[in-house]
């Protein structure tokens, strides 16, 4: 049972952008979590000082976007698709090449779940990376809060479970405004085993070997440290450009 | 990634009706899972002599068996709907009245789980009520395994995980045959902090104040306690049935 207290604000997780429409609202704030790795690779290029990314979901409009000479991501089966330059690792994301420019990205499941709630009332980009800034700010709109998993190919995955646990465990912390939905007081366990060593609690699961297959293991470690940046990206129409601070911050 | 590797088999779980047709293959055992109550009514109804269940989605259905003299249970939100001599409870799926009767149920969230998985190889009921029956019987047939959560309206919800959670631990110690979903992992761990006291585990949900409100402290205890029946219904057709002994049993 979900529906919220009528003093209290909502917390609550989708574990696939498949699932979406039965949590879909106009008025939450809606969190895309893709930890493996189109978030935290989108984060990442704001944190070097891209300008804007476009997340785009077919290889088709990717492919259009390069032929315009933009910087072009793009990612399928944790691979970078044939033609392109990378794909969603967030080390392909850094350094002077992303910065001032506006990137171009596609992977199997995050820009999957951006494209199914890019109509809702605010879409931001939350990994570890920007955990803390993520949550600081959530508390300031004080709105109700979806977190949405892209999860595998709309199955549950669960590092962005684990994400999602790691938030609502911060939120707790910081306020108690919120009622939690059934899947967060799930996660927010899951997350408390898995707190002291996410990697490990990661390498016992079910991706152990498509990550180990992958190579990845430099880019997992990566994804999984908190506060590398406080940049949240939100969504402007089809685009993710970096949040703006208030006006209140600015004048300080 | 839930590809399994050639000689697993796989043994998943997906949370809510709504995304089945994600989890959808000819070849999976699907168990439904509707802990507070359909799937414990069921194994009750049938543990006292009930000789078939008919799970129908609609209450308009459920009148018309009624209508015909049927035994019906139709319960919408947790309550009794108007007309209806009983709604979900296990308690009313007990005594003489049921024996050798045929019984039709609607309910919220356990019916609606039936409903879309009717077409799968096979369809069978859980609950706690006859865990290891069903674990057992799951070890011999040796096949995929999907659990299927009814969740509360296509929502996740805290007590279907655990049952899920649950079979995962005890398939985990019967068979090192299965490959677990990412989903199977987190309920394993899930359950493993809830196994003392999954009473006092769901009363800190978001479902206590639901709970409370309906008085149902006796029905929950009562649809957590493991192993008070052997009975595994199977869906036949439309209908639930007894699942038959297997011939080297009944020569036995």
């Amino acid at each position: 049972m979900t529906e919220p207290k009528p003093d209290k604000l909502t917390l609550d997780a989708c574990f696939s952008p498949y699932l979406y429409p039965i949590y879909e609202d106009n008025h939450s704030i809606v969190v895309i979590i893709d930890i493996l790795r189109a978030t935290s690779a989108i984060c990442t290029a704001f944190e070097h000082g891209a300008e804007k990314v476009i997340p785009v979901a077919t290889v088709e409009e990717a492919m259009e976007y390069k032929s315009h000479g933009y910087l072009v991501g793009a990612e399928r089966n944790g691979e970078v698709v044939d033609g392109f330059d990378f794909g969603n690792s967030p080390f392909s994301y850094m350094g002077e090449k992303v910065k001032g420019q506006t990137v171009v990205i596609t992977t199997t499941n995050g820009t999957h779940a951006i494209q199914v709630a890019r109509h809702a009332y605010k879409v931001v980009i939350g990994s570890f990376l920007n955990i803390d800034a993520l949550c600081n700010w959530l508390m300031e709109e004080n709105k109700n809060i979806l977190l949405l998993c892209s999860g595998w190919k709309n199955k549950f995955n669960l590092e962005d479970a684990l994400f999602a646990g790691a938030v609502t465990e911060k939120i707790s912390s910081l306020s108690e405004t919120y009622q939690h939905g059934d899947a967060c007081l799930a996660l927010k366990y899951l997350y408390q085993l898995a707190e002291q060593d996410p990697y490990k609690f990661l390498n016992h699961s079910s991706h152990k070997e498509r990550l180990a297959r992958l190579n990845l293991k430099k880019d997992i470690k990566y994804c999984l440290t908190p506060n590398q940046t406080d940049v949240i990206p939100v969504l402007h129409g089809t685009t993710l450009v970096k949040m703006e601070p208030k006006f209140s911050e600015v004048s300080e």
